[in-house]
């Protein structure tokens, strides 16, 4: 090996530290109804909010605000909030799904430690809209990259995080005193957990199942079939941890 | 220590794991100038879109593609359109930063071994929206956290991912053939790197400072100072790796 491939290798992290990445990635579960009453310290808080913070931004605006929530009357009142767009989703559901859809658990908002709103303030780098002008949505992008951060680091915390998106967010916003200007992007449920289901709780209920990756992969152009190398490695893989 | 609690401890990784975790998060960088020549396997490669194939997704719905493009007139293609972009864009930079912003670097996207483009298919699920009715984002959302998982992953494999988000999305659609209910959320460049650099580098070239944590914790309501102990959770933190 020469000294410039010794130096590339020197960029990926150990076996041991790679597996890691990768078990918070496969292990990480949408949390609904697993949420134990332990409390979390605020030092652990601290810590995933940190990991949040370091996401990758659009022109490095940091546009996220976290705001915690653990009063219980607020958070009977977000559970309120979800129980009503509940029922309007539910009519949208192709009908003969609407018996599984009302059977499945879909928030932890008062069985969790706690609640956290984290928002994207659209106006917080207008003067510099770096790499912002032709996709401004961009902004609420970067603060869904500080989500998926903060939901890996509570895995490895043994925390477990829900997204509830089943809210309208207009009531989401008065409730919380949240401005014109702010987009509440993801309400989460954080707490500690019984244990992660080893399969996302919708496939284990048979809502949908997981897809085969190789079908999802191609080459150069929207569908065309991914070179074969690449197919072949797909199908290589070995089972996760 | 009761059978219970440490039960509950048993769901966190050991200190070495959870390190590996916030080592990917925070050495993550967004990479524009610092590819080299190498080649990525396959078999890497493979991981890499296993792990974005394993984000959560509103409805379990998995409504992302990957297209990998490896052709160097399509890229010189793709770069085009990011030059065009680039111009209109900096009409846009207020007037005291366009020099800074002319000077930046801003995408590898024929350096890198390949351009990887994730996409979300908007009638994957159509049928039942759950999650979806309120906000019908939610699915552009899903396919941003199966963006971080494959940044964080390539992170841990020693691979540079730099998102290019200066590109007009209908001539990025029209050149990779895609059609019209499907969007393009992320046009990334993968590839080895000479070294991870320790701080974004619109930081180090002074385009925006990182904002300080505290002041971006808020409790209970928006506006509202996070609570006190958290807070000096917050400041107690130990420097990060």
């Amino acid at each position: 090996m020469d000294a410039g491939a010794h130096h590339l290798d020197d960029n990926a992290f150990d076996e041991d530290a790679r597996a890691a990445v990768y078990r918070a990635i496969f292990t990480r579960r949408d949390i609904r109804s697993d949420f134990v009453a332990a409390p979390i310290d605020d030092s652990t808080l601290a810590r995933l909010i940190r990991a949040a913070h370091h996401a990758p931004s659009v022109g490095f605006m940091q546009p996220w605000n976290f705001i915690v929530i653990r009063d219980r009357r607020r958070r009977e009142k977000v559970r309120d909030i979800f129980l009503q767009a509940r029922i309007e989703e539910e009519c949208n559901v192709a009908e003969d799904r609407r018996a599984l859809y009302r059977n499945l658990r879909l928030e932890g908002i008062c069985e969790s430690a706690l609640n956290l709103c984290i928002t994207c303030d659209r106006e917080r780098a207008r003067d510099s809209p770096l790499g912002r002008w032709h996709n401004p949505e961009m902004d609420l992008f970067s603060t869904v990259c500080a989500v998926q951060n903060f939901w890996l680091a509570a895995r490895a915390e043994g925390i477990g995080v829900g997204w509830v998106s089943i809210l309208d967010k207009g009531a989401l916003k008065a409730l919380l005193g949240i401005p014109e200007h702010v987009v509440p992007v993801a309400y989460l449920c954080v707490g500690r957990v019984s244990g992660f289901a080893t399969t996302p709780e919708l496939q284990r209920r048979r809502w949908r199942e997981r897809l085969p990756l190789a079908e999802l992969v191609m080459g150069e152009r929207y569908g065309a079939s991914g070179d074969a190398g690449l197919t072949k490695a797909i199908a290589d893989l070995p089972a996760q941890e």
